[in-house]
């Protein structure tokens, strides 16, 4: 007998006749002889139409106001699926986030858990309870109402694993699993079995919208084994694990990563002294504009050219920052770019296979696709390319590194 | 400076524009100097939306789950009307009823409040922030949500503004205030400047839909004056307060109420003897059937004639009820008829005044109107005639106890 954390996004329990199938689904489960947590999000649509209704009120809806409305949307589906739970035979209770006693600090809108009181929740477990955990929402230690932020509930399902160690926290999402890459793009992309955490994060952060990426950090930290499954497709899924019971043999490349999220921006002949970053990336931040990869050239000739890379709906932003920078440096001028796209390769196996970056590099080459930024971390390799290039580059690494095949490895590559 | 407690029905905030005129009326208050604790409930719809949501997943939703669902409905308004008043620079602060501390019975979906923590809200209205209290809502003692009934928002705002001590409870709604009667039925009722608890208890449970029985019985007990408002048109509205401070010349009537929503039902020759009338409303009270006016008629040839009326609702089961009981008692028939109306006349002026009551059923010989039932209290004489003559006999009695005048009295007629 497990006990299972379930979390079932707002696509999951958008209708009432999803929501009955969700009971179906735990009815299953808990049949199986499991003990069963389930934390819902708000019926899909709901959270965006509170929204709406906020700002038609107040520009700037007040923050701590906003946390009450939001938190209404999952308050109506815990409610829900607990009656669709109790027609179905099963005794069910409905939880909010300050009943469990989810207590946050006081950031409105994108609070952090700092502690799950479970004796409740264990004491209803015992009884045989299936308990609907309203996700995304917690409190402060006032009381005032807090929520976490767009994908809070994948946050409030590790969260309440690692609470109450479950056996497995499961994500039920409207994809079946993680990918070598995204399907739409390589036909032949595969679902993984198993990922690790560090692998899980890279893809999420690249681009690889399964999972909330702070969800995947609390899962790694508290060691809660994570599985994506389909809410509409039975299966297995993905399980997201610490790497400790790999196989020996870990293929080298896990999973190809790309997004067209972010734009370049280039300083072009700053003097090349000490302290020049942070006179560039100083004014960026003050901007509160988040830099991703960051290039420094060579020197030629005393002077440098400083490349980096920001989020697209920050580019007019940065560039407007950049200008006075380059005037106070004395710079020859800035260059930027939107039209771009980054692609990454990602793999715990890189670590332990040498070469990977350059099999990367020659597959890209082979194409006639030129790299323009290139940034590596231990278990992935992003290449910065001409938008355009995108499709054909994700598609020429995902069958260079033989991601199609089960045992997909380096060694050939 | 006063401390007024200001309720706003569903109509009253059915928009964003109704919120927005809410807070409008709320700055004007509190620009005059007065601390304000406003109690809303549910945008208009809203209630009935999520009710037919619940029933579509469980034909008789779980009584717990419904109080958790339909308690989202306030929490919605709190947040937008809170919002509303910070767009106009005032200091602003929801509370739903949990974070009031608004404590309950456990009577899911009609719990009574037990009590009331003051002490939050206190220190808020110290600092000059307008309060937005969540209506209809509390929360038993073991943090479960729970719901005072429909209504129960009028029923927060007395409680709250005995709690408070508050100068006044003011009930926003669709009309300007309580009339002599209906003005849909008589063109001319007039407005009363004042009533008394009493009255408006008589006048309320006979049909007056214009506050809840519950919230009137509860600002009686706790001497909160109330006052009724129009939320839409400026005006005094009507002040109901103890009868201490009337005038001495009181009218003998206040108003005229009136209902279609109750039928008669009549067993005929039961035999006189002691018990009967517990043999005969015992099974009706156990079929959880409210009986309204009960009458017995005089015996002949030791058997009699034994009459009540319930709600029109439970018209079929008490019929179906009052069959079985008529074969146990051997009585000779059952008669019943659901086309009958109610006409009440009201005021605690007929403690003074003699005749009121045959005045009352001298006015409706003059029209040839039937009396069927006759059933009698300290303020008020009810009479059960055909419905078909209901207005006639409204019109009559408005007339004839000239409540159309502002100084009327019974002492003419």
């Amino acid at each position: 007998m497990a006990l299972l954390v379930q979390k079932y996004g707002g696509t999951s329990v958008g209708s009432v006749e999803r929501i009955e199938a969700v009971a179906d689904r735990v009815l299953k489960h808990k049949q199986q002889g499991d003990d069963i947590v389930v934390v819902v999000s708000a019926m899909s649509g709901e959270t965006n139409r509170l929204i709406e209704l906020a700002k038609s009120v107040q520009n700037t809806p007040n923050e701590r106001e906003m946390d009450v409305l939001l938190s209404t949307g999952e308050q109506v589906t815990i409610a829900l699926l607990s009656m669709a739970l109790m027609k179905r035979g099963l005794l069910a209770k409905s939880y909010t986030g300050s009943q469990v006693r989810i207590t946050t600090d006081n950031a409105h809108g994108k609070a952090r858990i700092e502690s799950i009181d479970t004796e409740a929740m264990q004491a209803d477990l015992a009884e045989g309870k299936v308990l609907v955990v309203a996700g995304f929402q917690g409190a402060d230690a006032q009381g005032n109402i807090t929520t976490l932020g767009r994908g809070g509930s994948d946050t409030t399902g590790v969260a309440l694993a690692a609470a109450l160690k479950a056996d497995e926290c499961q994500i039920y999402t409207d994809v079946d699993g993680v990918y070598t890459t995204d399907p739409r793009v390589v036909d032949s992309a595969r679902r993984l079995e198993k990922i690790t955490f560090e692998e899980m994060l890279e893809m999420a952060s690249l681009g690889s919208k399964v999972l909330q990426i702070r969800s995947v950090e609390f899962a790694g930290k508290y060691q809660v084994p994570l599985r994506v499954l389909s809410s509409f497709i039975e299966g297995e899924g993905t399980l997201i694990t610490t790497d400790g019971d790999e196989n020996m043999e870990q293929p080298a490349v896990s999973g190809i990563a790309f997004n067209r999220d972010e734009a370049k921006l280039t300083l072009k002949g700053v003097p090349d002294i000490p302290g020049v970053a942070s006179k560039i990336l100083g004014p960026v931040s003050d901007a509160n504009i988040e830099v991703d990869m960051i290039v420094q050239n060579v020197s030629v000739d005393g002077t440098t050219d400083f490349t980096f890379t920001v989020h697209r709906n920050d580019y007019e932003k940065a560039i407007s920052v950049l200008k006075g920078v380059a005037e106070s440096l004395e710079a020859k001028e800035v260059i930027s770019n939107d039209k771009i796209a980054k692609v990454s390769i990602v793999g715990v196996g890189m670590r332990s296979h040498a070469g990977v970056a350059s099999s990367m590099f020659k597959a890209l080459a082979d194409e006639s696709i030129n790299i323009q930024l290139i940034s590596t971390s231990e278990i992935k390799v992003s290449v910065i390319i001409d938008e355009k290039y995108m499709e054909l580059a994700v598609r020429a690494l995902h069958s260079a590194f033989k991601l199609n095949e089960a045992d997909a490895g380096v060694s050939e590559a």
